[in-house]
């Protein structure tokens, strides 16, 4: 199905590729030029996807966004306020965006939400900062059953802050 | 103990944190560019640290080097013309790399090697290599058995090529 609509996903990870410590942990690691960052681009997307746990994680801000939740757990399109909870296995999500027209959309992880994503030509930019630390164990950015090779065109760098966090600005590929 | 040994550890992974499909896979996917820098930066180290795997998947070059292979199948030190299987367990490799004299010493990995260099502060500088694709599954940079948190300093970020491999240069800060 051909859209015109445009997916970014925004990620935040330490060095070696690590976005939380566990599935239930959120990204309150991450410096504040990030945050910044982050929330001035959410302000330009029309709606934003999320799994079920980062929909948990950061609920309050989400339920004021139009905010899809992935999930495994329901059958049937569920709406609360400006949340739908969407099983994709069930109802073609490409078609529920395209009906809302919607035409920027965030994708914010976690890292089933940005495979998913991915395996479905839903990543047209990708955002990634990169926080000078490395955690050595935890939760890993994208999540697939195999390795793949997705190319990706960089964009830009940019250096956020002193200590060296860098925004990482990546076009889809393939 | 108080050592003048300079480790440098070297590490080319996907965006999202891969280095290798398997354990046994090797790095042929890099830039050319990105294998330049890196032999051009051997050449200016005494010696290499990797482990088992690493040193079986590029074995002819790291006999040709004085390379340090660490791994729990030996009790003792076996020397195998300028190689030297060395058992952490057995024998303190900071002792024997001050007793070789060595002053510049490069990391290879794998994610254990990196974690064991880690956790013993045997990492001053990380050199990280991100090429411009997303694997989505295989072996992670660093292998922690729990999430820490490791401090370090970005020095540089330079683009080695057009497609957008970058290579950035951190200084262990902790």
């Amino acid at each position: 199905m051909k859209t015109q609509i445009k997916f970014v996903a925004f990620v935040a990870v330490s060095i070696d590729g690590i976005i939380a410590k566990s599935n239930n942990s959120g990204t309150d690691w991450t410096s504040k030029e990030d945050w910044n960052f982050f929330q001035k681009s959410l302000s330009k997307m029309d709606a934003v996807i999320v799994g079920h746990n980062t929909y948990k994680t950061a609920q309050k801000r989400l339920d004021k966004r139009n905010t899809v939740v992935l999930t495994s757990k329901i059958n049937k399109l569920k709406l609360v306020g400006s949340v739908t909870f969407l099983n994709p296995k069930y109802s073609d999500i490409l078609d529920f965006l395209n009906k809302k027209k919607y035409k920027k959309i965030a994708i914010l992880g976690g890292p089933k939400v940005y495979n998913f994503c991915l395996q479905n030509r839903m990543i047209n930019e990708l955002f990634v900062t990169i926080e000078p630390y490395v955690f050595s164990n935890g939760v890993y950015m994208f999540k697939g059953d195999k390795f793949m090779k997705h190319k990706f065109i960089l964009e830009s760098i940019k250096k956020l802050n002193k200590k060296g966090t860098i925004l990482l600005k990546y076009r889809y590929a393939n």
